[in-house]
């Protein structure tokens, strides 16, 4: 018999902006999405069928989602590894991506591991559990140098910069446990693939640039100004890198491009701030795509239709305080310029409260078209106007 | 101070399919959606944030939707002139397109008087309140000729085509109510344009061909295979059907051209079948385009990004039955194709179930494009495939 999409429901771990997006996707499919996130009313939960309020990693919270959903997947890598393998073996619900693959992405010393030993080409990086094997490490690689807390990590929380013999104390405090030390990548540019792993079917969506500033992702265009060769490289690895991984899904790639060379950075298992500009520059969404992964349907187009920019909505504030965005009919006023807010009631520094898509011409230039964003973008605050 | 969009609530009469769209074009431009539908768990419901159970017509609904809401809108004809005007004036809230509007569509005697009145090109018509009334229109017409009900027609009910004498009484019966005559129009092809009224600016999609049977809409391709002149003068005709029109929205403007001219049919005060094609086929769909307009955002580009057809999923059943869609899998096989799936949980002959939309490469044939997507609609079926 023919599975029936409009029958099927999916469990997702984490209600945030990517269960919101996920939900946005699900709908037109015909799939009902039920998330679970410690805040009511979630930034996903006006999209989704319905939220459980519960953390993350609570097992009883898990398990009320296996024992309604057909699937489970998770949109946020602090859900539990060994949680979802305990409900999958009570309740038979399929797991995808598989939750060994979250457990090998947490800890960045594992994943770092596993990628070298498969071939895929990373920076050299020691672990580092101690300021003398810190130390030892620095004395090998040099400055600057990149101090990664193995767990936990996020947006460049629990990443420290060490630029000299004075940074390392302060450094070593600031992880305050187990961690790595990366040899610093003296990069062109960063970029992004989406990867996406089907039924007996594996492909990529086409390479992302993205702009970093306090190692928080501000803005991405797609094509990469890369050159075709280092795209089709980046392509290449991103493909290598499912292959280390199990279960369904798509995947977050992220790159350094040095010297016309490709390094692997690292892998979030779920929809990616690098692919949101899918939604408008692809036949296929990632969040769709994940969706389709996800139930086994077959994987979606990953074509580009037109250069493709996006730019966050940051929290451009000083403190926590009501989210309150002022300027979006301004903004709105750009031709092909589209919205995403996230639902959040609070806005506080740097916190992601959406983003912004501008779709260019065939052929569009991409540092003309993150200009043009950047100009939409600028129109839109969460300080006073009055 | 500039209006936040994201704190506002749009409160919308009906939760069926194009509920349901508006839910999830509401859901990016951060808007809230609440619906009222007579069926609980409407097809709009998991988009939308909340549902009113209520009869499309009953002012107290009506009255919790405005209470709740920062604007009204509504999105089937079944809604309530008179109740839409007695709960604005008692709440404020403001309602998009305005009633009076919505009254004058209901009746298609008084909307086919005020558009040519407007000068705008109709087809001869006749009030026809009696069998002596409309055998002397008859007279006029020959035959065939279509008689319409004034009110309540919808997806060619209300609507008896006259071919010969003996026709005459049964059509009579069938409408059994105050109608019309209107001369036959040997049409070449039938067009539809949305039409976009914003606060102070107008617009308009680009052309769409739909084709029906049995008076249903089954597909719908644009750009729509008339000549530029044609296409243009659509547009031309569904401006002009604005004027006549008050209130802000997107209105569905169904044409037909006959021996190069254009003549008008009639028109939806919200999106229509005819424009679902805007959700992938343009930068703006009809959904997004809507919500624009009734909260008083700027119009969003009506820019078509390559030519798209689109075509329905009806009831293929003989009888009233669960609704299990077969063929996704295959269907989704097919690249970019996307499923737009309405939610009823019950299916019945001709009952409008979703959509698929296929999106061509810039410069696609329409005829090849609408070939393509009835090989990849014939694998959908809620026949039993067992």
């Amino acid at each position: 018999m023919t599975p029936r999409v409009h029958e099927t429901t999916v469990g997702v771990v984490g209600g945030g902006q990517l269960g919101r997006m996920l939900g946005e996707a699900a709908s037109p499919l015909g799939l009902e999405l039920l998330v679970s996130d410690p805040t009511p009313d979630a930034p996903a939960a006006p999209s989704v069928s319905d939220q459980v309020v519960g953390a993350f990693d609570d097992e009883a919270t898990i398990r009320t989602l296996a024992e309604r959903a057909d699937y489970l997947t998770f949109e946020i890598e602090l859900a539990d590894p060994a949680a979802l393998e305990r409900v999958h073996e009570e309740t038979g619900t399929p797991v995808h991506p598989h939750p060994e693959t979250l457990r090998l992405i947490q800890d960045k010393l594992v994943q770092k591991r596993a990628l070298a030993d498969a071939g895929i080409p990373v920076p050299a990086f020691r672990p580092v559990d101690s300021l003398a094997e810190l130390n030892a490490a620095l004395a090998e690689f040099g400055y600057p140098a990149m101090l990664k807390a193995r767990q936990g990590g996020y947006d460049g929380r629990g990443n420290v910069l060490i630029e000299s013999p004075e940074d390392v104390e302060d450094a070593f405090a600031a992880i305050a446990g187990p961690a790595l030390l990366e040899e610093f990548v003296p990069y062109d540019r960063e970029l992004a693939v989406m990867a996406c792993q089907g039924d007996d079917e594996q492909d990529t969506f086409p390479v992302t640039e993205t702009i970093h500033e306090e190692e928080i992702l501000r803005t991405t265009v797609s094509p990469a100004r890369a050159d075709d060769r280092v795209r089709e490289r980046a392509r290449e690895v991103a493909t290598d890198v499912l292959d280390v991984l199990s279960g369904r899904g798509v995947f977050g790639v992220e790159l350094f491009e040095a010297d016309g060379k490709i390094l692997f950075n690292e892998v979030a298992p779920r929809p990616h701030n690098s692919g949101h500009w899918t939604i408008e520059g692809c036949y296929t969404s990632q969040f769709e795509q994940h969706l389709r992964a996800v139930v086994g349907l077959p994987l979606g187009s990953t074509e580009r239709r037109a250069p493709t920019a996006s730019k966050n909505l940051l929290g451009d504030v000083d403190t926590r305080q009501p989210a309150q965005l002022s300027g979006m009919p301004a903004a709105l006023q750009t031709d092909r310029l589209s919205m995403h807010w996230y639902g959040k009631h609070e806005v506080y520094p740097l916190r992601k409260m959406g983003h912004v898509t501008l779709v260019g011409d065939n052929g569009a230039d991409p540092t003309t078209l993150l200009s043009e964003i950047q100009t939409a973008a600028e129109l839109l605050t969460f300080r006073s106007t009055e």
